[in-house]
């Protein structure tokens, strides 16, 4: 044995006592509700170099516990630094992962009680709440009703978009081949049987390629289908390659649409897409990570017509929907296929309840085997705000998009680089990549704000996503006034040059 | 639109204040407080029926928001009876996911920054963080300096061993096929490829066949090794297994060796194991999800025997290290192949810091794109404790499962059904199968304390897991007190049958 042991009392206990935890829990809430007051008064993106928060920190471990208000003040004094502030107001890049009160609260409890919810057994209010509020979200969206765990169907929380999309692949994989890929690996095409082919936009996220090389089909067996000029999928191009690759002996097995892609909000048209990959016995996945909660107005779920048709379907309550990631909504119509797909029973998971088949069992819904209660979080979420509030929140940040765009259309200087059917504006000044790259560089190192950028057309393009928790009118437009402003002062400082 | 807009007014807030939250926030972390004080009073085991829960809660969501009150009152009012209490001290079952006040903390303030560690750029601090803090554990648990992100390989925190698992298969798979796999999938063996192959012992977790499902090698590539009389792997049927599958023309590509497997806590052998993989070109994964914790002690380190012939290892925080679900700690010797086998990066991703080559984006060493701060809990716990105190707790529960043992060894009506090299003790009656199912059932129907159970040598068994936080002694003797005397009164009421 080493040296400290002999120093350690051995009934010595270090572990933070209730009384402890209630001191040093008050002082994390009021640090947090302290940031929430100034997180709009900090550089939105953080300003480091590579290396330099680390360089601040102590190259080894403590051997000895430290007090807890040191490692707060490490936060402030050392890590603060390094921290992009995804819940500034004046966060308007990537999507937005919007945070709130009652969701960090519900997060909080969630760490508390330490469940865990990977069969019904070992925690049945973690995969009871969890059902009942993902068919809360099925009324509150308007969802096809095979979604709803009372119909074929039903509902879990994953971590993210990217891992929906993979369980689904996965479903749509062993749905195809009879459940025998699952068996022998999509390896056994020399027994006669077609490689397996999947199909999505060129605007689709890069978390289906991933999927689809996770998943063994192969990155050259992702079908990139080309898109309309509003960077929708077009149907007819799906269905002439979901043709030649079935004429060619391979076997097409899943389909990816976007509800919001992610570079320009392109809505693929769900319906049209739905019908091709019915008739042609296809899996439909549709992926609405960003765009689907705007489906909480009823004006808005013209998007999800057809949605019917689809085999599975997720949206990000952590993206657009006040609940702190990670927390993605998935749903299938036909909850048989993905368990078949994923379910793995050992011995020392056996259990009654899962024996009785009355109860679901998640972590045969998901990759992992464990997983948090985080269910708690989007009820604390959806009860805190109702469906109204939710909506309302969901309203003003539309409409904010829509001024924007409308300031953004009447510029001489700049242009719409997309429609704005929702909260992503994608625009562009007309002075060329290279002054659109400066502006953002410049913006961006202001600390101001922070836009981040795609390329559209073959043009770089700016996206102000607007969604953040506490982003208003206000923010929006001193946001136009700072892009405006700085560009009129990029294009005189280039005149003298040209 | 819909009517409730009509009546709201336009600039009305429904997000909870700063002053709101510290409220709600205090109140919720008294009631965590209370809980820790409560929870060894509480039923282990939830004692309610399949949709118990549910029924107690509104179909639907509510149209208007409600209090923060209400909601925890429901908590306490509908939800506890619904919960397995993971955080009882009387909690054997399993293996355990022991949490703690700096972990509960380090989570909360994560959920309160809010900010997203999918790439470097996004909030250097937490990839910094992270990477340190998985430096520290390489000093920390002595393991191989190859897994130093200063040299060629790196640590990366994942949900669970399961993803850590997969992510070193794809890895395996990609490097097996000179990353061609990636490219044309698994598929393609009408080129001339033979099948992948994996291999681990009839022991594994069950997470290397789900595992091997998903990357699409099939169910029947993955061999089970037979285990020796301590269910640890026999280095020489793997060695043969391997050979006979190069010389059928197949491709073994991936071994999983297991430290501390779940039924029994086996011991693979690593050392003559890594020899073997070493020598035949395969890539080794050690899953020490639950055992790795020891490692602290430098007494327990004889398990890491040859570790340095691993290509990727994993333990978890989250079960035995104090740190709250979830948190996986998993490592590569060489990170160049499993960012190239996770690897895509979209226009709309890209930026100076990725391309400088200067910075790790942990969002390559993952199956999703998106990452909370989840180093900020560990390095919590590690200065919270330090590294004497985690030392300390991890001897006090290893030291009581030798106590339970021996008595369970000097009982005449029970038996030890494996080593116990830590914290797990495999015990069962001499009564037979039936007996112990009876046993187990009364014992955790009284809520008492809870125990699962396994199959070993085809009988069935019982296992007590010591490893939560706040299990004392006295905890451990209760628990043997009541398992005799429930056994004694069984043994007498089955008298009068016989």
């Amino acid at each position: 044995m080493s040296d400290d042991t002999k120093r350690l009392d051995p009934e010595k206990s270090f572990h933070m006592t209730p009384d402890e935890f209630r001191r040093w829990g008050h002082q994390t809430v009021d640090w947090i509700a302290g940031y929430m007051e100034r997180v709009g008064d900090l550089p939105v993106r953080s300003q480091v170099a590579p290396g330099e928060i680390r360089a601040r920190l102590p190259a080894s471990p403590p051997q000895q516990g430290e007090s807890f208000d040191v490692m707060l003040r490490d936060v402030d004094e050392h890590l603060l630094d390094g921290i992009t502030h995804w819940q500034s107001p004046d966060f308007f890049a990537y999507f937005p992962a919007n945070a709130s009160g009652p969701s960090i609260l519900g997060e909080l409890l969630s760490a508390g009680l330490g469940v865990q919810g990977m069969l019904w057994a070992t925690s049945p209010a973690c995969t009871e709440l969890e059902t009942l509020v993902m068919d809360w979200l099925v009324e509150m969206l308007g969802l096809p009703q095979t979604f709803l765990s009372t119909s074929t169907g039903g509902g879990v929380i994953q971590d993210t978009a990217s891992s929906a999309a993979l369980c689904a692949l996965i479903a749509a994989r062993e749905r195809t081949t009879g459940f025998l890929t699952d068996k022998r690996g999509c390896q056994q095409d020399s027994e006669g049987q077609g490689t397996l082919v999947a199909y999505t936009s060129t605007q689709a996220h890069s978390s289906i390629e991933k999927a689809v090389r996770i998943a063994g089909l192969g990155q050259q067996n992702l079908r990139l289908i080309e898109v309309d000029e509003n960077y929708a999928m077009r149907p007819a191009a799906l269905e002439a390659a979901i043709r030649r690759d079935r004429q060619a002996g391979r076997r097409p097995c899943f389909v990816s649409a976007t509800i919001g892609t992610t570079s320009s909000h392109g809505l693929d048209p769900i319906g049209t897409i739905g019908e091709i990959c019915r008739h042609l016995g296809v899996w439909l996945h549709v992926d609405a990570a960003m765009a689907g909660t705007a489906a909480l107005c009823p004006e808005h779920r013209k998007m999800h017509d057809g949605l019917e048709l689809a085999d599975s379907y997720c949206f990000n309550p952590h993206k657009w929907m006040f609940t702190n990631f990670d927390c993605d909504a998935f749903w299938v119509a036909d909850r048989g296929a993905l368990i078949k797909a994923l379910s793995v029973l050992p011995e020392y998971l056996r259990n009654e309840a899962t024996e009785s088949g009355a109860v679901l069992d998640y972590r045969d819904w998901q990759i992992p085997l464990g997983r948090r209660f985080r269910a708690l979080k989007l009820w604390f979420v959806i009860r805190h705000y109702g469906v109204a509030g939710l909506r309302h929140h969901v309203r003003q940040h539309i409409g904010l998009a829509r001024r924007f765009a409308g300031w953004v259309a009447q510029s001489e200087d700049f242009e719409l680089a997309a429609p704005v059917p929702l909260n992503l504006v994608c625009f562009r000044h007309l002075g060329g990549d290279a002054f659109n790259q400066r502006l953002l560089d410049l913006l961006n190192n202001s600390g101001d704000l922070y836009l981040t950028h795609t390329k559209l057309g073959g043009l770089l393009t700016l996206r102000l996503s607007i969604g953040q928790t506490h982003t208003t009118a206000e923010h929006v437009q001193r946001a136009w006034r700072n892009i405006e402003s700085t560009a009129k002062a990029m294009a005189k400082d280039l005149k003298p040059c040209e």
